[in-house]
């Protein structure tokens, strides 16, 4: 079979075989299929979809595409969550330590934000000194000792997925089932986990902006998990609206640390908890969810997840101090106030505008590779369900320069809703999902 | 708007402007549309088609990429005929030199063979000497001193056309109405044209299956052609079984000789009558379709299109004793013949076989570039309708070596059917339909 026979196939909605599905992943890499027979695959797959059994067989052959790394020396279970990213969500910065604290042993391979979503490499990197970038052995060795560890993802393992993102990125083929289960799953495998939460996010600053799509997304998830031998459980959260009160990298760490000395905001401590207790179950920690809740609320509120929070960032680096002392981390010269121009409820707060706005600001990037600026972003002073009076302070801009500010106020006071419906509902967990 | 924009915007089925699509097709030519993007643009259209106007649009952006050819300078009425290819379509050899000799010029311009369907200009270029690598210029000279002309296409002539093919010949993106158009009739708009005949082939050997398919692609080709001024007629043949009863270089062209002396298979003399009739209609060369296809007949016997095709051989640097001596023409070595293995009426010769076995002779090509072996082919003795006993001679197999005449044997004699209930119809014309 060529690749152009495979792409007739997928085009004209015949199922493929291992062997074709393997010939497209290792071809890419081995130069024998080009760039622009992927692209016209992946907008085939984009139309045709992939069976259960294709989806299987993509995340097998873009996970044998890279090396797979040994966590056998780790003597306990190894726990990941995975979030399909959102607008403020620094929730693995909270859920890991907690769920290590809890016993469950925390390998996470994460990455960078692109677009208007976050990446909590990006949030971690403000805090000074913190490496994010350690070879797998280092990462074994960091996890057995501390309990968890956030890297990045190191070359070797699923390039596949790395040469495959790079096209769907510039093709208009990123938001595709099949290709997202293949890409999120082959990495979540290379890192050798026992079991998988998933946070799957439903909304405005979502990949998934209808609650349908980000119910298939999930089910696909836990049905190719299920094939290829991986528990999870997805957990279906709302995204419409930023997730706690700040969006930009050193804010978020500190909004993180909030919430590890049991304050916070509540939607990212009770949306914290639940993940954690997903992975707490899921590690056998815990002899069911119940008992799992309460392990997870103990051991935030008695500071053993902070304490591990506090040794994983001065193992990769980082300064410890930043737990007690907020002022290591950078800060934005400007701190621009966003006013209201109307009087009452705040209804909605558009995450997707305010992730754009963050970006604007320099908190994000655009384009793979570009740099971000940690200080900057904005935090939210009145939340959904807020009343506000005309002039009242909605939100502060943190930005680098004057001109950046100016916008980024204008785009924030936009993506304020006063008046009208309230938004329905108090709770970010919408659904969860097993595999059974 | 960026290439990703586009891509995006064709994927979920909007309508594209004419920036967007010109974009695409200069942005291609200019670089800054990477291939990988054009082939998942490509991949977009196939699915989620193109509206007549879009179709017009990128039918525009691609003539525009390259130049047009000034005929100006040629007093008369300039039309051509353009077949989207079959098995032994050896038509433009006949019909260019009738509608010329009935006082219509016919600038030509012609393609090579790929997969199992054959080329004018490889046909052409078997007579000893002569060429079809003309400028523009020359080929307007031609045109004009001789009346017809037939060349291969200028680099220069909608380079666009040249890289989107490409592309589309390895991503399995040819098959799609919209492209086929464009590609079309960009290239004949750029040769000067005033009017154009269509050979649109429908069956086994054809690009359009389905008649059904073959009556979507003419009423797309009639409609684009009708919105860019280019008056045209579609005629809708059969082709499952092949053309006349040659199928190779040579082969095919002492067919088209035998019918511009009077003889030759019956299907061949009156498909080329009928489509020179439309050519002089079109070029008010005739009053009606009835006097042109009298004009076409009388043309055709009086032996004044012969003297046509002879100078335009002579003035391509042919040799122009190939229409008296065919000795002039090379010829294979091995000549094997095909016989039945059972007796009954020949019902069908399935002209997708009839190609491939052509193309494993060396007839043909499967990759543009490669070179092609005039003489060989393959003469059918037997056409539909014929009885035969065992043993008899179906085709003869012209070939250079033994091991290529043993498999195109066997694959000639599959491509047989002996018994069972007869094709139906006597004629190869299905429809003829105009942009009314």
């Amino acid at each position: 079979m060529t690749a152009y026979e495979i792409i007739h196939k997928k085009r004209d909605g015949r199922e493929l075989s291992g062997s074709e599905i393997d010939r497209m992943v290792s071809g890419l890499l081995a130069g024998d299929v080009a760039d622009y027979q992927m692209t016209a695959f992946l907008m085939a797959v984009f139309f045709r979809g992939m069976s259960p059994g294709e989806t299987e067989l993509l995340t097998r052959a873009m996970l044998a595409s890279g090396l797979t790394i040994d966590t056998s020396t780790i003597q306990g279970a190894k726990v990941d969550k995975h979030s399909t990213g959102g607008v403020g969500d620094k929730l693995s910065l909270i859920v890991a330590p907690v769920a290590a604290a809890a016993g469950v042993f925390v390998p996470m391979i994460s990455g960078r934000g692109l677009g208007h979503t976050g990446g909590t490499l990006d949030k971690l990197e403000s805090i000074p000194g913190l490496s994010t970038a350690f070879g797998p052995e280092e990462f074994v060795t960091l996890v057995d000792r501390i309990g968890m560890a956030i890297v990045g993802q190191s070359p070797d393992v699923v390039p596949a997925d790395r040469r495959m993102y790079a096209l769907r990125d510039v093709t208009a083929t990123v938001e595709c089932v099949p290709l997202i289960v293949g890409s999120i799953l082959s990495k979540k495998l290379a890192a050798g986990l026992d079991a998988l939460t998933l946070d799957v996010k439903v909304g405005r600053g979502a990949f998934m902006a209808t609650r349908e799509r980000g119910h298939e997304l999930a089910r696909a998830l836990l049905e190719t998990a299920r094939r290829l031998k991986l528990p999870a459980v997805a957990v279906l959260t709302d995204m419409n609206a930023p997730l706690g009160l700040t969006v930009g990298n050193a804010l978020e760490v500190v909004e993180s640390i909030d919430v590890l000395r049991g304050g916070g905001p509540t939607d990212v401590r009770e949306t914290s908890l639940e993940l954690a207790a997903q992975m707490i179950v899921l590690g056998s920690a815990a002899g069911d969810i119940e008992e799992a809740r309460r392990t997870a609320e103990r051991v935030l509120d008695s500071g053993e997840a902070l304490e591990v929070f506090t040794r994983f960032v001065e193992a990769q680096g980082g300064d410890p101090r930043v737990v007690d002392d907020m002022s290591v981390l950078p800060r934005a010269s400007i701190v621009a106030p966003v006013t209201a121009v109307a009087a009452g409820d705040v209804t909605a707060i558009d995450s997707l505008e305010i992730g754009l706005a963050g970006v604007g600001l320099g908190a994000g990037r655009v384009r793979t590779g570009e740099d971000v600026d940690p200080a900057v972003g904005i935090v939210i002073t009145t939340p959904v369900g807020s009343p506000v009076a005309t002039g009242e302070t909605l939100a502060t801009v943190h930005a680098a320069r004057e001109d950046a500010a100016a916008r980024a106020v204008e785009r924030v006071r936009d993506a304020f809703t006063i008046g009208g419906d309230a938004a329905p509902g108090e709770t970010r967990i919408l659904e969860i999902m097993t595999q059974g």
